[in-house]
């Protein structure tokens, strides 16, 4: 078999077969085939296509291509969800105690944010002492006593996405929804748990940007894990603003914090309680989606949820004391309110730009190697739907940097203020269960 | 300016501007592109194809990424001719010393054969001595005093071609018309000079296998040469069956040898006095293609063209009692016979089968560091329109090797014999002058 007859048989469009997708896929990760050969193919993908068995053979390969965690010491049903990435999204630290609050097992395996979208374990780093990297053993004697850890990759999970994504990154072969679908899939099937719930967005603040887009996503995605036989489920989620109020790390922990006890923003919260309830049905806890809402929402009430989290922080080394008293958390130096213009209806909150520009303020970082600064970010006073008046305050800066003035006029931007009302969106617009 | 820009660009359909093609040429040359980028570009340009403005610039950078030689010592016009590659193709040897014969002035350089296709410069080194690396101030002299030298490429000519080309060839990414056509070009374009006759051969055993995409291709090449201001012509000619008769590089020189008496194939004589009128009308020694007709016709029968052989050889160091005596020229240690099983008449030679057999025979190189048995190869007994009797000979083999019953049976097999009696297609299908 010679790579370049398989390079030509996909660029002529023609289906792989499961020997070719095997061949590609461990000589790409043995060194065996070089780059030049495999960005022709990808290229030669994105513009042909993958039809569906191709797509699940090509994540089954990428999935086997390095260490697949084996969760079977942890006893019951483990729970995973995935986010595509959003603005604001702390779903994974509310949705993770909550449905460990009522006995689904959650031994999650996180990221680390890139660009505009943030990162669990970034997040979870601004808790003093916190640690994201745990041993395997720690790591499975703490999801079986408290329901719930959320850590960096352990072992070397499928090395072929990596290589893979970093090339794709550099050779416009990005866009391709079997690549995407098999990228996300096959780190997802990797990580070792019985259920997978994604959460796909879309939007100007999302990958996708359209709903029809990440439908299909959802789609392919939900059919690879079915047909690598595990329970996989999505749900499509709006990005047309940043999800609940604050953007940035410790921001974002301390809001966290406040869902929990009950006071959360309204679209978290419904997020939250949503895919709770999808969870607790795959892990088998609840038959019912009414039952489910309601047993979760009294764990928000009865502080059970909130408990959880002050669990998983103390046991992965964290000062709890943060958790019981969010005031804690440093400031910035420079907390500052962005006023509005003009006076209307926000209609529309860009995310990606309040993303980049919280990311500029020292919130993210823009290459691998960036220091973050976890108590930069952007509170939103304003969410669509909301009035705003001329001088009425649309948001909150938070920065440690000295030169924001610019930062202040793109986040300005960001807010697309309309003379009529606006009807508030729906945060969750479609359920894919099979 | 990003590479991966460029390659999302043209990924999405859209078209290169000249600073987009500056910057992939040049950095690629320059090595500051690798060839992981340039390899996903060139799929994107293989599925999205270039226009004519796009492909002019290619050739334009491609040609200018090097040396371009510069033939205005050598005073009057001065010609090439390039053919796309085919079997039995020993056109140059005589077309050469056709039209030399006649004023028009042949400073040409030449390559070497690889896989079933057979290379000038191979079968002039089957005659000892004959240099085909000369100094440049001897090539210049030797075109100005007898009007033709052929010769290996000096100077760095096109590198932006010879590590395209490379990286082509393993990705999947030959069949692009504008990538071919712009890698011909540009080639022919840096050799200097004044007009180009370009033979493009199409058929089984050629790289273009129907006449649509010969003239296409054609077409294409054409337009470049006259968009970058040379006098750019093209015949399509024929390659359901080898060229004359020998198939080999010896063989080859014998035959060259022969027709330049008077003695040729048909269908070689014919293409040879076509494509020589064409260039005796693109050097201006002609107006008309009947007087050029019959002037070449003249250098065969009065000896001119043989002697122009003669003196070529002589200039370039080659021993020209070969030329006088080509009985001189080693034969073979096996000489044998290829008979048929079967009666009637020849209705194709499938040239493919007969080159890749030569090859296997010793007249050919599979990789470039393959060394090359000069008196190998077949010669047909039989051409196309021919009848045949069972046990009469289809041609005969020449080998040093001593397994060669596998390749009687693949050469066998190239010769389609039908009932019914075949026409005998024409040499030249068409002419393209603009």
């Amino acid at each position: 078999m010679r790579m370049v007859d398989i390079i030509i048989k996909k660029r002529d469009g023609h289906i792989l077969s499961k020997e070719e997708i095997h061949f590609f896929i461990k000589g790409y990760v043995d060194g065996a085939i070089p780059d030049y050969q495999v960005s022709a193919l990808l290229m030669a993908i994105l513009d042909h296509g993958m039809n569906m068995e191709e797509t699940v053979t090509l994540t089954d390969e990428m999935l086997h291509s390095g260490d697949v965690m084996d969760l079977s010491a942890i006893a019951g049903h483990k729970v995973d969800k995935h986010s595509t990435g959003g603005v604001g999204d702390k779903t994974s630290l509310v949705l993770g105690p909550l449905v460990a609050s009522r006995g689904a097992k959650l031994a999650k395996m996180s990221g680390r944010g890139l660009g505009h979208t943030g990162g669990t374990l970034d997040k979870m780093e601004s808790i003093p002492g916190m640690r994201i990297s745990v041993s395997n053993e720690h790591f499975i004697r703490q999801v079986n006593q408290i329901g719930i850890a959320i850590v960096g990759q352990t072992g070397l999970l499928v090395p072929a996405d990596k290589k893979l994504y970093a090339l794709r990154d550099v050779t416009g072969t990005v866009e391709s929804l079997p690549l995407i679908a098999s990228s996300i899939m096959s780190k997802k099937l990797a990580s070792g748990s019985d259920s997978i719930l994604l959460d796909v967005k879309f939007g100007q603040g999302a990958f996708m940007k359209t709903l029809d887009d990440a439908r299909e996503l959802a789609k392919t995605m939900v059919a690879i894990g079915h047909n690598l036989g595990r329970d996989t489920r999505a749900i499509l989620t709006d990005m047309d603003q940043p999800l609940g109020y604050a953007v940035g790390n410790a921001l974002e922990v301390k809001e966290a914090i406040d869902t929990l006890k009950g006071h959360g923003p309204k679209d978290l919260v419904e997020l939250c309680l949503e895919a709770g309830a999808i969870m607790l049905m795959q892990a088998g806890v609840y038959k019912d989606h009414d039952s489910a809402i309601k047993a979760l929402q009294e764990s928000l009430d009865n502080g059970d949820a909130f408990n959880k989290l002050k669990e998983m922080v103390d046991w992965q080394g964290g000062d709890v004391s943060y958790i019981e008293n969010p005031n804690k958390f440093p400031l910035a130096k420079h907390i500052v309110e962005v006023k509005s213009d003009v006076a209307g209806h926000i209609a529309r909150i860009d995310a990606l730009m309040i993303g980049e520009s919280a990311m500029r303020l020292g919130a993210g970082r823009e290459k691998l190697e960036d220091k973050i600064d976890m108590s930069a970010g952007i509170v939103l006073n304003k969410k669509i739907g909301d009035t705003i008046e001329v001088g009425e305050t649309l948001c909150t800066i938070h920065t440690n940097i000295e030169n924001y003035d610019s930062i202040i006029e793109d986040v300005k931007k960001a807010f697309i203020i309309k003379k009529e009302v606006v009807k508030v969106p729906p945060i969750i617009h479609e359920y894919i269960a099979k």
